[in-house]
This record gives C-alpha cells, sequence and structure tokens, in this order.
C-alpha cells in the first residue's frame, strides 16, 4: 500500500494548523513517533517530571528529552532524531530533574527561531508545571491541542509499526500456546500465570508489561479479572486474555480452555463465538465499517458487555473501537483485535485474535489456534 | 510516639497558605490521603484523563474521582471520604471520559461555595487539560503549588501508613527467602524471578507490582539491572534488589548470595558491607542527620556511586534522602531504606534492610536473614 507515512501524516497537520513545532509528552505518543519506550510496570519514576518529552519540528525533525538515569536508546536509521538528556537522579546534591528538564527544554524551543512559537500540544498529559514554564518564557507562544488529530491518524500504522506489532502477537502465540501445555487442575491461577508469563518473557529475554485475564471455573462468567491464588479444578473453564506490550506495542489475544471435558452447552458456545470470530475476520476488509463487524459478531451469539473489538499499536485500545455506532470505515494497515464473547451465570467464554487489515481483506497475525479440550 | 496525624499537617498547610480546597493528582498523593491504588502495571489507561483525582476540603472531608470502570474502594474507617465514579469505559457510544471527569469535578468545586477559590495543587501531575477548564470555569481561581510542602510532611509516617509498610516488608521477606530456597544454577535470571515473583504474589494473593534488580556473574558488578536469559552458573555471584507495592505502599530489600563457595575476597567484601548495614542500623535515631548516616557507611566500605538509603512509602524514594549533605534529621515513624553496595570491576554486593525510626533507635522492619553463602 502506498499510504503517508505517519511523518507526512503529522506534516500534514502542522501545516494545515499552521503548527510551528509539536511538544508530545504522552508516552505512547512519543513511542510512535520514535523508538523511545518508557516501561511503566514499576510506576512513574520519582527522579522524572515525565517519561520523555518529544519536540517535533516542520522540517521533521526531532529532539527526544530524556532523564540519563534512562537506557539512552540507539537512534532507529533514517530517524532525523536527537536525543537530549538532562540530568535527573543524582546522590551527591539535592534532586533538581524538573528544573533541568525545563531548561533543556527551553534550549530547544528557543532554536526554533521563531518569535510568536504555535505549539501543538497534548493537554491531556502534558503538566501544568510545563505550561506554565513556557508561558513565562515565551509569552507570545499560542498552544494547540492536537489530541483527537494524533488519535484519528494513528489508527493506520506503518511497515516498521506492523514489524513492532508481529513481535508482540509472537509473544501472545507464546503465551497462548504455554497456556495449553500448562493448565491443569490442582495449579492456582496465579501458578499458571507465572508459567505464562516465563515463556513470553524468555522470549523476550527481558521483563515486559503483560496486561491479562486469567480466571477459572465460575470467575470466567464476569469475562475476566486478575489471576488469584483459587486453586483450577477438573472442569473448569480457564479464560486467559493475554495483552503484552514489547519495546511499546501491544499485542492481544485470548483464548478459553477447559480443564478434562466440556459439558454440551460449553461445547456449543465455544462453537458459536469461534464462529463469530470467523465471519468477522472473513468480513473485514477496506471500506467496510467497524460497526458492521462488531453486529455481525453480535448477531451470531447475541449481545455481549463489552466492545467487538479494537484498534492496537502503542496503546492497548486505538481507533477504530470495533463497536455499535462506529461509523468509521476499516482501512489498509489497520491493526484490530477482534473479541466475541459470552457470559453465562456459570461460564464465560470469550476468543480473540489480532489482525492486520490488507487491500483484499486482512491477515491474522496471532497465529494460535483457539483450542477448547485439552489434549491430556 | 504524639505526632499530628497526616491530616492534621495537611491542614496546618491549608491554614498558613490560606487554601481553600487540595486538588491532588499524583496517584502517589492520592494513595497517601485516601486508600485508593491504582495499578499502573500495565501503563496508563487508555478510558481515563488521570488515574484518579482527590479533593480535600478544610474540614478535611474528601472527594475522590474515580472512573466507573475501575474497582472502587471501600472508604476506610475514619476516612471522611466520598467516593465520586465518573463514566469511563463505554462501548454503546463514543468514549466521552475526559468530560465527564471534568463535568464530575466541576461539581464538586462548585459546592465549595467560595467565590475566588484558592486551591492547593500539584503542577507536575495536573494536566494542562484540567487547569484550562478550572480557569474557564472560575476565573477568579488562584492555583498554589504544594508539590514540595506535601513531600516534606510525607517522610513521616502515620501508624496505619506503618502497617502498609509491614505488610509491604513481609512480602520483601517472601522473597528473599524464595531467593535462598531457589537459587541455583542451571536456572536462568528470569527463571529464578520467576520463581521469587510467584511467590510474592502468591502471598498477597493477586498481582502485585515488583521492581527488581535481579543479576548474577559479572553484571553484579554494575549494581543491578533486570533479570535476562542468563544462565546462572557456579561460582556466579546473584544481586537481588526486590521493591515490591502492595496495595500502594512500597517495601524494599537487597541480599546478594553466591552459587557454590564465595572466593576470600568476596566472603571479606560480604562481611564488610553488612557491617557498615548494622552500624548505619545502629546509628539510626531521632536527631541524627541523614548526612550522618550516609556518610558512616561510606567511611567503613568507600564510596559507591548511589544514595546511601532513602525513605520509602507511596514511592519507592522519599525523604529523608540518605546521601551526602542532606542535613534533615531523622526523626520518629520515618521509614527509611539503608543500602550500602560495593562494586568491584568483576562482582557487586549490595545489602539493604528497610527500618522503622522510633523514640530510641529504630525497628528493622524486613525481618529476612542476610545469607551470603547457600546450604545445599
Amino acid at each position: 500500500v502506498n499510504q503517508p507515512s505517519r511523518f507526512e501524516r503529522l506534516a500534514a497537520i502542522q501545516k494545515v494548523a499552521q503548527i510551528d513545532a509539536f511538544l508530545f509528552t504522552a508516552p505512547s505518543t512519543v513511542r510512535w513517533l520514535s523508538n523511545y519506550f518508557f516501561n511503566f510496570e514499576t510506576g512513574p519514576s520519582p527522579f522524572q517530571l515525565l517519561p520523555a518529552a518529544l519536540i517535533v519540528q516542520p522540517s521533521l525533525e526531532m529532539h527526544l528529552l530524556i532523564a540519563d538515569n534512562e537506557a539512552l536508546p540507539a537512534v532507529a536509521p533514517g530517524f532525523e532524531m536527537t536525543i537530549v538528556p538532562y540530568s535527573s537522579y543524582v546522590y551527591e546534591k539535592p534532586l533538581d530533574f524538573t528544573q533541568q528538564f525545563l531548561d533543556t527544554l527551553y534550549g530547544i524551543i528557543s532554536r526554533l527561531t521563531i518569535k510568536k512559537t504555535h505549539l501543538g500540544i497534548e493537554s491531556g498529559s502534558l503538566p501544568l508545571a510545563v505550561f506554565q514554564f513556557l508561558t513565562r518564557q515565551f509569552p507570545q507562544a499560542k498552544f494547540t491541542d492536537v489530541t483527537r488529530e494524533i488519535a484519528f491518524i494513528k489508527a493506520v500504522k506503518d511497515r516498521d509499526e506492523i514489524e513492532n506489532i508481529r513481535a508482540a502477537c509472537h509473544l501472545c502465540d507464546i503465551g497462548q500456546t504455554a497456556l495449553l501445555k500448562h493448565t491443569q487442575a490442582g495449579l492456582t491461577e496465579l501458578g499458571l500465570f507465572s508459567l505464562v508469563r516465563l515463556e513470553m518473557e524468555s522470549s523476550a529475554g527481558t521483563r515486559i508489561p503483560v496486561m491479562a485475564d486469567l480466571v477459572s471455573g465460575t470467575r470466567t462468567a464476569t469475562g475476566g479479572g486478575i489471576p488469584t491464588n483459587k486453586v483450577i479444578q477438573t472442569g473448569d473453564l480457564v479464560l486467559c486474555d493475554i495483552t503484552p506490550c514489547l519495546n511499546g506495542y501491544w499485542g492481544d489475544s485470548c483464548n478459553t480452555v477447559v480443564v478434562g471435558t466440556a459439558n454440551s452447552s460449553q461445547r456449543e458456545s465455544f462453537k458459536r463465538i469461534n464462529e463469530a470470530l470467523h465471519f468477522a475476520i472473513q468480513a473485514v476488509r477496506p471500506g467496510v465499517t467497524a460497526m458492521e463487524i462488531d453486529s455481525l459478531m453480535r448477531k451470531h451469539i447475541g449481545n455481549f458487555p463489552h466492545h467487538g473489538g479494537h484498534g492496537v499499536g502503542t496503546q492497548y485500545h486505538e481507533e477504530p473501537r470495533i463497536v455499535p455506532g462506529n461509523g468509521i470505515e476499516l482501512a489498509a494497515n489497520m491493526v484490530i483485535a477482534l473479541e466475541p464473547g459470552l457470559y453465562n451465570p456459570d461460564f464465560g467464554i470469550r476468543l480473540e485474535h489480532l489482525v492486520l487489515v490488507t487491500e483484499t481483506g486482512c491477515e491474522i497475525l496471532t497465529k494460535f489456534h483457539h483450542c477448547f479440550e485439552l489434549i491430556s
């Protein structure tokens, strides 16, 4: 597909809105345009005002501001990016990272050499402290929020983004395969999750953030939840939704398996949900609306109390949302999760694949098979 | 100790600065004053502008704003807190959580019935979008940043906070005991970490954020790092710094063990670091300065390239920082980590305990023993 790259789409916004430079502060936007991923697994750093800030000029020259106590990323080939570390963690004197960050930011913005700077910003993630500093230093500066525009142009993925999502989907496959291998009566949900996560982290060679539902027995009826000490019993269903983040890009996948033998109602439900998933997959192609895909699944299995799917990228939930009423047309190189589910009072089943919209249909990015009854 | 509670200390700030209400937005501050902990392990939610906001009035009446798709906390006994959920995740219509949040916030602040509202804020975490909304709705409102004051009054812990930190320290003990039990040649660092984390999570009954250094062999020379696929070998040192977050409060602990038999240089280093740690522990008491404790450790083992310790609470690094030049006097009910280390070109050792400053000295909150050579 000969689509404009995300940098070209960004430049188009810049031109239309007459913006002199963007100041991006949402970690998902910074990752999208740079190759910098701040691992959020242990919360906000006490040595940083912000995980990172990215300044993008009309020339698409970029400056990435990050704390010097973080691992500095390599600049990817083809990126016109300068990495500007600022002094963050120190033990020999009082912490001063906020001022260091602001002073470094000042240095970059003042070099824009535009008297009345017009900055495109993300007002949901720009801290007041940064805004107040900028308005003091550049009293004539103008600020325009571009959050909506960014969300919209993120929906279609570039080739390098798709490769990142493929790698995250490979981790989903490893996790879902580990689920089939390790699920057995007597393990706790946490114990099973630990085995699944270890195989994923071993494949990645490092710790990775993993959002996951892993519930068993009647806990599946609510559709999900965090694993607990509940012991998995023979006859339990185990619902496992694995959403890993690898290098800042997410994968997504869900399977439901039975420990032992399913009853006919469970078997019938699994079959219908699997059909709904594959009807949706077969219907995905450019020009179809998100709501059509959503409705197709609900028609086959009845309504369920969540989205039929969603876009995936540097956030685990992006446009296009596959929900009732969303008239957005699918386009080539969108990446969407499809996840029909059915929840009875005593059990729930959800099945999910992540797919890449192609010129003529879609490619399933998660390669594992939805297998319900385990062969022991 | 008959100290003013954190609510009384906050009221004192309110009075001196003539603040009508506080609007807290930093998750660590929200947790400190309420019992609400947003688990950050999977990053910022795509369905929220902020994890939470807490409005505190002069009467110490509190309103906690959280997204209705999050688990609503129980109000702890003795808290005058109203939980105000706002509409966040929906699948039947477009997402509108930012406006829902702002409208709900407006409802609370407008009921303050003060014409010229003076709000105490945290400008490092208050998003510009919220500030702009408030200045539009309340043009006469005045805003004062109280970040520094909050950091200062957080250093001394209340009784319920200490109980929370004790519980987090118990998880440290479980993790450090699991380290002694499971460390063996042939495991990868990730495999060992998985066993350690599982025991901690099983004890908590749920997933918990765990910041951890777990490195082996020459990787210990740099003092830390995330576990990898490196296979642990006979003769390796394994350095394991376990920092778990339980219900929003952190614990902290570090041990270094040898797989097999240590050489005399390693044994001597371990002994000296352990001595430094216990000299520091013996010196801790109200009135001693942070820099004195720090200097005591450096004098015994030589300089090392990080802090000698730090306060711990709803952040894993708080005042009092145990660093050169910090003249802050220790006071009863401060909770501090002490962590002397020694790093040679071929191996590194760090030992850490978390202690509670008492009227006469300190109590070691982490109960595990620093054991260097494993009995196999």
